[in-house]
């Protein structure tokens, strides 16, 4: 491992670039944006320009013609394999929604470190690449392997650490098998932007999006267990039980319901409401959204359009609301493994896989706006 | 009907974007471009960016806070809405192909008028909005309904005629409440692109794209057969018939497979080869895709990702090719309605529907391009 560090991005470019994009900056070195959650409008895929933002070091630029991704470690034929080579394997397409593992950290309490998103790390994309499987095949895994570390071409220092180090992750074996991971070459269409990783981006669909590795250059086939910065270190739901810091990675994303309409402190008219959003699971698909209105009583959503399995799925609600003044509208989701969401959040001391209920507070007024 | 015509968009302005997009030019007054179709990489959606552009007049640009939808004719409740009234209905999302009914059109011999399209002039996108039957639920049909008219905001004069004309279509009754069709304001998760028809556009899914009206303005449910020029004198099928003109409107895309790679004229390697492409068909989903390399027995195809009703379906084929020297790929689509592609095109005067088996002419040397 090793060799030169790749040229990257120029910050000041890509901050502009996503402003002008319209997403929300949360930081700008490196860049980390959120998507404009009421800004979505009624569909599956998140456009590339307004896809969330989440870096730990700056942006690599790789050159599509000198990349290549090797493949070695404890397997019988390592493999170095460029872009066209990549792009000549079995290729397979995949709507997977991705969710850092720190969205909606901002609304904890006691505040806890680390970026400080609000609801909108979070986005849906149509990928096309190589099932993972396809190229540790061709690899042939040997008997004492264990795990399968991705490397990325980001890296930089810490203060935890001396040295620069990469960006790192691992999957045991049999979740790089049975997790359905796609090595991404193209997302929504096209390429890999370079903010999302181009050329190569791991999409372990269901999962929190840090185990979506960017600016792959590297698999490595080994056999411990990977113990990384942003391993064990980080991406890590710590909690105090019985006295004792108990701690577990963070996986598969947690049932999650969001709402995108209204957006908060929107004032309505007394009457029909349109209620909107999207609702996830990592453990399986979304089952029902219920939502209830100013406290009232739970009412089914309608789930639209054609089912994804590792996709966001569209709701939506049409009501009426009678009370005037300040209400809050709430989003429940359940999915098909009998997950909900909880009413409050599990505070964690990094601030990782919160899910709970959210509740948009909206005005009602005698008079509306123009329809 | 009538009013004061819309403001354009500058011809010259719109026609640079859509080269600077990557777009392929057919002619620039009024725009009309095709999708560069070896530019796709494996997914459904076609990036707005990148999608085909056919227009018939020159753009309009419509406000969003003055533009009305209005619903009358033969109804018991007319009815005007705004865009926000529009996105308080009921919504859809339906991820559709639409394809010019010229598309391919350049390939005829003896040559016809129109537009000299050659296979680019198709894509997809998911849309989102509001599905036309609840619309016309609301206005209430009454009895001596028989069509539904739509008028798009886009008009200008033509050589046949006297005085300016809008973009007109009509469905019958029975096509305008099964066909699916939905009154889209989303297009990939955005707000229509103003070339696709801001701020709402007819999709009738599985329709050649024609029937799709841009920049909707009014739904006329009428009493009578609509015969307009779009209607009547232009998208039909005309064939001659034992020595007699006789012509059917065009309707349901015929079944239809495009190769996207290797492109035309592509030096490979003798030895392991990689086909993909799209395939689609109005009458019904996709059920096998078969291509044949220079010349060779018909090879299934793998079809890849989740099946959409009305969108395209992606395929693969790797394979091997020993032969050396200029060899053709031809790919055969067959429906689940078991329609399956003609070897040669159905000539017709005006050069519409066409679907005969493409041939992608590629040359194979023992030295090929580096993986």
């Amino acid at each position: 491992m090793g060799g030169n560090p790749a040229p990257v991005l120029d910050p000041q470019e890509s901050c502009q670039r996503a402003i002008a994009a319209g997403l929300i900056v949360r930081c700008a070195h490196p860049l980390n944006c959120e998507t404009p959650i009421h800004a979505l409008i009624g569909g599956v895929v998140t456009p590339n320009a307004h896809f969330y933002v989440r870096n730990h070091f700056q942006i690599p630029r790789l050159d599509p013609e000198t990349w290549r991704l090797s493949v070695g470690g404890v397997v019988e034929r390592p493999l170095s394999l460029g872009l066209r080579g990549m792009r000549s394997l079995r290729s397979q397409t995949l709507v997977a929604t991705l969710e850092c593992a720190g969205n909606g950290r901002s609304l904890l309490h006691p505040a806890v470190e680390g970026e400080q998103w609000q609801l909108g790390a979070v986005s849906t994309a149509e990928w096309a690449g190589v099932p993972l499987v396809e190229v540790l095949e061709r690899a042939g895994i040997k008997a004492s392997a264990r795990e399968v570390l991705f490397r990325g071409a980001d890296a930089g220092s810490l203060e935890t650490e001396t040295g620069a180090i990469h960006f790192e992750r691992s999957l045991t074996l049999a979740d790089a098998r049975d997790s359905g991971a796609l090595l991404a070459y193209a997302m929504n269409g096209e390429p890999l932007p370079v903010q999302h990783g181009y050329p190569l981006r791991l999409i372990v669909p269901g999962w929190y999006a840090v185990a979506s590795v960017k600016w792959l250059t590297e698999i490595e086939v080994i056999d411990r267990a990977f113990r990384g910065h942003f391993q064990t270190e980080r991406y890590i739901v710590e909690r105090e039980q019985c006295g004792r810091a108990v701690s577990e990675p963070v996986t598969l994303q947690r049932v999650r319901a969001l709402i995108t309409e209204p957006e908060p402190g929107a004032r309505v008219a007394r009457g029909t409401l349109t209620i909107r959003g999207v609702a996830w699971s990592g453990a399986a698909p979304i089952a029902h959204v219920e939502l209830s209105v100013g406290g009232g009583v739970w009412q089914a959503a309608r789930l639209i359009g054609e089912r994804q399995r590792h996709g966001w799925q569209w709701w939506e609600l049409l009501t009426r609301v009678e009370q005037c003044g300040l209400i809050g509208i709430r989003a429940r989701a359940t999915d098909l493994a009998g997950r909900v969401q909880p009413e409050q959040p599990e505070w964690n001391r990094l601030g990782y896989a919160t899910n709970q209920i959210q509740e948009v507070p909206i005005r009602v007024g005698e008079r509306g706006i123009r329809q």
